[in-house]
């Protein structure tokens, strides 16, 4: 082939996704994982069990693969270890400056502001004395949001102050304030960017939230929002890639106001959980398209084929143990039901144990689809509910 | 997942597209292949090298693997080992007497007749004598086909005795002879049939031959041929599958006669290579379908989600050698074109490399890329042409 091996940090579901669509071209790759029972594990030959954020595994796991290539299925790596293999003429994407970045909340922040790109309003802070002075002298209003610059993952160095009762709950950490945009409509909208500098942007997917647990109840695409917002949206993630120069995939979370605005929250320089439908509903997979990027190949086309929409398959509430399917079955009957599981042996509550993708020929097929497995898929403990 | 670890016969093309779509579901395979470099290898963390018509070998493999489930991704295997491993509680689909009666053609041809299944009239013969003898009482007419009854695969083993001449070229090797179908239209339909004894078809493929190289030149579907035939064609492979009472995929191969009868030629019970397309054509893929079928699942919709062709990507003559995949980025600049490169590592003239599935709006559209990918995508070897 000439395309080399690829070294894959993580082998979580992402990077099992990665696996499967690799192998259409037989791009052979090692992976890497804390977790002995990664889902990727099973499908590949070569695997690695390591800590992410040890530079010297990581360099020993590349290394040792004779990697090509190295690429991630999560950002909390050793960004240390990925400037030292670029150094060594290891072809290194997302690029170590582009994780570097990413991985301090602060600095995206001040990034985009430097480059112009729209994004909520917000204010540096040490710490939660910065947080109360901010509040006492007036400069900033409830709703916020405080996010830790650093060591934020899936919730976690996140705060809402929305009432004044949450004040005492804002964490004493550097970070930054930011205005919450409320009633906002959040999308996201996968970016590819290849190793020539093309990019291309996947249609831009609305997550629905369930707003009594503030939990996202699915992602749907394409979003209800009018065509010209969304084509503002994919223009505005195009425009975020071409900034950070990045090299593989850029998931670009936003949200479009209730004032009519787009502001860019976050970005991750990867394959995204909210680009698994692709894999069905698109003409090339996010996973397709991340390889493509950057191993040099032309990009593919991003349109969707279907109306599509994603649940989240999560761990039942009181269970936790072995898992089971629960309506596996019953619910794949059902035409337009693609199902993913990740092989995770134990169910904890609302832990990821895998997704669904419902495809149809109109939104409100899709939406029907959504309610079915909703009313038959569950993710419960062989041990029974705790 | 209470599905159970699966062992797969054959580590091809064929198993490696097996674990492609087993990754969607978790379903954890070993895979044994003759080969130690097969296309499968990569991505599995368990490969076993191994003869597959050995049959202690495949006793010690699936044993070993603790497997609870037995598929095939090739005939060509030792039936004793299946039968033996189903005698002790292992499932195996298709089951040992599929295989049985698969691997001998004769015996193929018989249960075709008993079963009322159309197929082209056919005359046992012991040897060269035989068909002498047949041909000099005028029993049998050119053109004929003499097919060995065992140990016929991938062309070997059948003989084309078109005109006088080719007489002499007659097989002295137990088979039969059997009428050609003149100026025919080859179709073939994959059916699925489940644990519970569900079945669904394909919609038929239509082998598009270079007339001159008798060699397949590209598949189709939707074929040419009249919706009324189609369905026929649909009917019938779904009637061979009951009879045989096979469990999983099976190819029916059919000849359509410029007499407007369906002939059925033979079966393949494991995915097949008139099926690729279906992975990205149809709304589930033939390698999802027979995993759906053998581990209890429901089938899953088999229509076509757009018009499709495949073309085999096979080493170019004159080239032998380590692969080189010359076009492919060129080929990928496209839209609707979907490569796939099994990873040999060594291209022989008309070796199976790969395949490039095309997918378009009309028929038009498709033949358009056809002709795209012919003229770009070639597999030399990077010693150069010999």
């Amino acid at each position: 082939m000439g395309l080399g091996k690829i070294a894959i940090l993580g082998g979580g579901q992402l990077g099992l996704m990665l696996l499967q669509a690799a192998a259409d071209l037989h791009l052979e790759c090692a992976v890497m994982d804390p977790d002995g029972e990664a889902p990727a594990r099973a499908f590949t030959a070569e695997f690695v069990q390591g800590d992410l954020k040890d530079t010297e595994a990581v360099l020993a796991f590349v290394r040792g693969a004779r990697a090509e290539l190295v690429t991630v299925e999560i950002e909390h790596v050793s960004v240390e270890a990925l400037y030292q293999l670029q150094r060594e003429g290891i072809r290194v994407y997302p690029q170590p400056e582009v994780l570097e970045l990413i991985g301090d909340k602060t600095a995206q922040k001040k990034f985009y502001l430097e480059h112009g790109i729209p994004t909520a309003p917000f204010w540096e802070v040490g710490g939660k004395a910065d947080v109360l002075a901010l509040l006492e002298n007036k400069t900033v209003q409830l709703p916020l949001y405080q996010k830790a610059g650093r060591g934020g993952y899936d919730g976690r160095g996140v705060v809402a102050l929305t009432t004044a009762d949450d004040v005492e709950r804002a964490l004493d950490i550097a970070g930054y304030l930011e205005e919450a945009a409320v009633a906002a409509t959040e999308l996201c909208v996968i970016v590819a960017r290849n190793v020539a500098g093309k990019a291309r942007a996947y249609p831009a997917v609305e997550s629905m939230y369930y707003r009594q647990a503030n939990m996202v109840d699915y992602l749907l695409t394409p979003s209800h929002l009018p065509g010209e917002i969304l084509e503002q949206a994919a223009e505005l993630a195009l425009r975020v890639a071409e900034a950070f120069n990045c090299i593989g995939l850029l998931a670009v979370e936003m949200f479009y106001t209730a004032q009519g605005q787009l502001w860019v929250n976050e970005c991750a320089p990867r394959p995204h959980n909210t680009g698994h439908h692709t894999i069905e509903a698109c003409a090339t997979s996010q996973y397709s398209q991340h390889l493509r990027a950057i191993t040099g190949l032309p990009l593919g086309e991003t349109h969707l084929r279907e109306h599509a929409a994603t649940v989240n398959l999560v761990g039942a509430e009181g269970h936790s143990g072995p898992a089971v399917y629960e309506g596996l079955a019953a619910c794949m009957e059902h035409a337009g039901v693609y199902v993913h599981l990740y092989g995770k042996k134990e169910t904890r509550p609302f832990r990821k144990m895998g997704h669904v993708t419902l495809l149809g020929s109109s939104a409100q097929e899709v939406a029907e689809r959504i309610a079915m497995v909703k009313q038959t898929l569950r993710v419960v403990s062989k041990r029974g509910a705790a």
